[in-house]
């Protein structure tokens, strides 16, 4: 017990806090020793969520990144935006290794992130020094670093989708169009009308078209990988669940390419990968099929009468889009398998 | 009483059946005269549906042509594609108006229909004969007419949606994208795994990508807006609940133009029109907003950054998409206004 | 038109609000002249409830009795408990009729009123002036009358499925227990952790275990009909749905009786009552099969290995346990047909 | 690896079949060596289950008792009623031990079998034979047997909520009601009208009043327990949910006793063991709060006016109601920790 990573939560009173304990509990080299919440110190956990009832039985810490410190290794920030741009330098000048799930970190120009997110921006040699954590293609940057950035649960979905046939020259870049669906979950546990049950069942719902925050990191990764600047149409929209997301992703094909070719591509590109999983061509994964794990599960349509690529690509918004991930990245920074403690069959029905 | 347009429903325990009449309880013009059903004739419909206790007292009459003529003066076909094309001709042969829901008559090219449809086509006269009932673009072809052939739930969701802004040359038709979602009702009320609740419940899942029988009669309405043949990509999905569409459409702008005047240019298009609302800038409709109701409401994001135009288009599948519709094309036929029994509020929440 | 009822709606941003103007869109002998909310005065309605649109223009008033009475004849109050209290004094000086859906005035007793409601009680005066609305069984009461308080959605649908068998003493009043179940809407649009999208669905909860508010409702008519005090066990559960009300009831027989006597006790007793239907033995309703209606269903098991009365009854909380149930009574004030303007079959699937 | 217990499963293809599959990828001490399917041997499990891609690679074995005696130590039979009597007896004569989750082993006497399930009852002397698994009651009679019969999923949820008032002798036996209600995963993945999603959603429905055939499975516990006959009224009904039970238990109070003390009896009679979790008196678990977990969560309302308690109890019916609580039965055959692979928390929200 004494060799174990010692790990601290902030916002574990959140969504993605709930979801780190969990996968935490059946983690061999890993041993939570404080779970913070900046509004409930001092109270149970199982008093918010009766389900942690004897899970956890430490009151919750508040936040002080001396005390963090002085009782952990390594910390996750599940913070909201804005909070954690402020609360993670302390984290790191105390010392501690951090996984930052809030997106503060995760473009690389200030000015866009004050742009799209409407706060000020963290300094420069922070936003430098994230690494973002998006193990299937940064992997080995992930590996010994002590503070990145998590991805966010629509790039996530998006970008493991995209990426291969980006890479290769497959999809035209400039012609990128994205409609992604969520459970509810992503929008947190704060209570609103959009997430009121009675307004919400069955409904489907779009949002913030054009305007999601998570547009500016989607575009700077397929930069980055074209070399040339990206933008893509995005369509953010509600599914009436609670889990799940649903990237379903449109671009002209650069040359021919049958599903079968697009399919090995894919399982090329993520060989040795153990949580992206490639579907036969004519075959696309439903949400359902990731339900509570660590999996993106990619499917594809090609289309020779319009020459279109359709892509499908699924995740856990709260899983691999957020406390899954952050604990593959934790795996990647410490040099341990990826899959450790992740290894989670989807709940399935 | 007497003086009341007598009609027939066929298929009259299938979803689009029932739907008929609930509305037909509330249309000052119409008398029930006979439902109709191939496998529980001389059942009271009460059985099966139970919700139509004390509502519908005639017993389920069978498929007869001269006994429905004897009854009705108008029958609804909502039977499934193949029925309908073998049963039409008896039907207006026997002197009745026809108003099908099948799909069998709304391609004019009885190749096609093969194609999609996997079954024979109808005859060519018949085909010819048949007038497709979209009210709002078609409605003065449908006045005083026998025979229409109603819409699908897919192509008014998305027709409502693209067409004035194609026939204005503002959308670059070579450019369409359609991503479609649709409740579960749509699939109708036989049993299969996809429409099992353990299975569907809390499942976002994609379907029939490109090859949905719904592709060939939305690029036969847009071809003959445009005058040169359209394709299109065209995606369906399922969601966790009963009833709602929403299409998402993707097209390139020709021009600029912003949502103001997007919004003026179709406000313009279905002036005195009752069952078109269209939402200011910035907002869109969800499913629920016209759940149960005969209503199509559509909203749109132009955007700058990209030179797209994204147009969401929401219906009640089951109202507006199949038996809302058909009493609209009923209510054209006769000469009635548009909107006879059919100004029902939607159920919210 | 001009002789149409003239009728305002206080709280008509609330679920029973936007009932009441679902339903008056069909309703023959009224018009909507006022629609009031004391927090969005001078707003559109469909601002916030945008299903609305193009159905309600007038702008919402607020809340000035004299100025309320000026416009209508007849106003219902949807509004908190606690607001009717000290409204409705006000709005009957004003000389309107009143029909109150809060609860304030369904207690007899004040010292009830305020152990329960825990808020001070209306007047005695008041109490005793305002009619017990439940159509079924105090009809002839409301005839006439300019004062009525509305039952709650829980006493409606336990005291329909429990009166014909306790009146007819084959229930043993002693030993009722009621297992009732709601749909989430009957929280009211209010945002609550226990509402949120997140936290409901997939869930089925237990609250307020024999404190809820609807039990000395029950008791009060079940020990007017019995000639004595009556205490009953009641279970208060939300299921994940929006709408809906299950009440499950027990009570040991006295006598033994078969499903098939019951069954003809209870239509006999509902004889001419066009909202109740009586399932056949060995069929029980489900709460769909009353879904946007204002029927209420029953369906019996007596059990004769112990003795005991199972009685299954379904409504739609905000129709036949809320708005529908109020109109019903607006039409027996006036002399109408009971179920003018409220022949509407339920909305199926 | 190679002193690991290796199981089979014989029906890998239902619910409870790819559920024991999940707990069984975390379990240190198992080995799945053999997935087995009557229908769909020779295929893969992910053709069905694509949720299990990359999880399962040995194709579906068929149904052959001396080949899985070849492959297995024990074998889990998740078979329909009626199946398992047939199957069993050549499965432990292949020298297997079975723990058998169908129900045909439960009740020892035959012809009470018979009369609930309509089959033919299996011999007296395997009904004899087979121990009934409810671990926190008979756990020592699990301890180094080769034949378990698990328990049924309403049973589990209601026999853990009963018994500590009924061996106290606090509850009077005679008086006991129970009203249950389970998702609709309970009733397995065959399709049919109520599992139908259009007809499940917004739906709460009762079903097999008083004919369940749990209820004697019941009764032959707490007949067992109080040393007299008992029986019980037992009400089923469906939630508009994939998972969870909830059992809500009525009956009379025998001495007063105060929610303190119940639930301090409670927590003593349920004391050192995992998976049962007692709430404060005025709380009460909801089913969502045992998601995915092997936990049955209870909670309490003694009511002094009525001298009745209300037990609300809780379970996941495919873990504890099914696979989960099979597992726990094979940890004490084998004499390891009861929990052992099986501490997940539940999956929340």
């Amino acid at each position: 017990m004494n060799n174990k990573l010692k790990v601290a939560i902030v916002g574990s009173t959140g969504y993605g806090g709930v979801e780190l304990i969990r996968f935490f509990q059946n983690h061999p080299q890993v041993e939570i020793t404080s779970v913070i919440s900046s509004s409930s110190s001092g109270e149970s956990i199982a008093d918010g969520f009766p389900h942690l009832t004897d899970v956890i039985l430490r009151p919750l810490d508040g936040v002080d990144p001396a005390e963090i410190a002085s009782r952990a290794d390594l910390v996750f920030t599940a913070t909201p935006s804005g909070v954690s741009a402020k609360l993670v330098p302390s984290l790191l000048e105390a010392g501690l290794k951090v996984i930052d799930l809030s997106g503060d970190f995760r473009l690389k120009d200030g000015t866009v992130y004050e742009e799209w997110y409407k706060h000020p921006a963290p300094s420069a040699s922070l936003l430098e020094q994230a690494v973002y954590g998006m193990a299937e293609v940064y992997g080995d940057e992930v590996k010994g670093k002590n503070f990145i950035s998590n991805p966010g649960c629509y790039p996530t979905a998006t970008l493991l989708g995209l990426i291969p046939a980006v890479e290769a020259g497959w999809n035209d870049s400039t012609s990128i169009i994205i409609d992604a669906k969520s459970g509810v979950s992503g929008a947190g546990r704060g209570t609103s009308l959009t997430n009121h049950y009675a307004e919400m069942n069955e409904n489907f719902k779009a949002y913030k078209l054009n305007k999601h925050q998570h547009i500016p990191e989607i575009e700077q990764v397929l930069g980055n990988i074209t070399g040339t600047p990206v933008t893509v149409t995005f369509t953010t929209q509600l599914v009436p669940m609670t889990r799940g997301i649903m990237s379903t992703m449109y671009a002209n094909l650069i040359g021919e390419h049958s599903d079968r070719e697009i399919v090995d591509l894919y399982r090329k590109y993520y060989e040795n990968r153990p949580f992206v999983r490639v579907r036969e061509p004519g075959i696309w994964p439903s949400t359902k099929e990731v339900y509570g794990s660590n999996y993106c599960d990619i499917g594809f349509a090609a289309d020779p009468r319009t020459g279109r690529l359709t892509i499908i690509s699924v995740i856990d918004n709260l899983v691999k889009g957020a406390s899954g991930q952050a604990i593959q990245n934790m795996n990647l920074m410490m040099g341990w398998e990826e899959n450790l403690g992740l290894n989670m069959t989807p709940v399935y029905p």
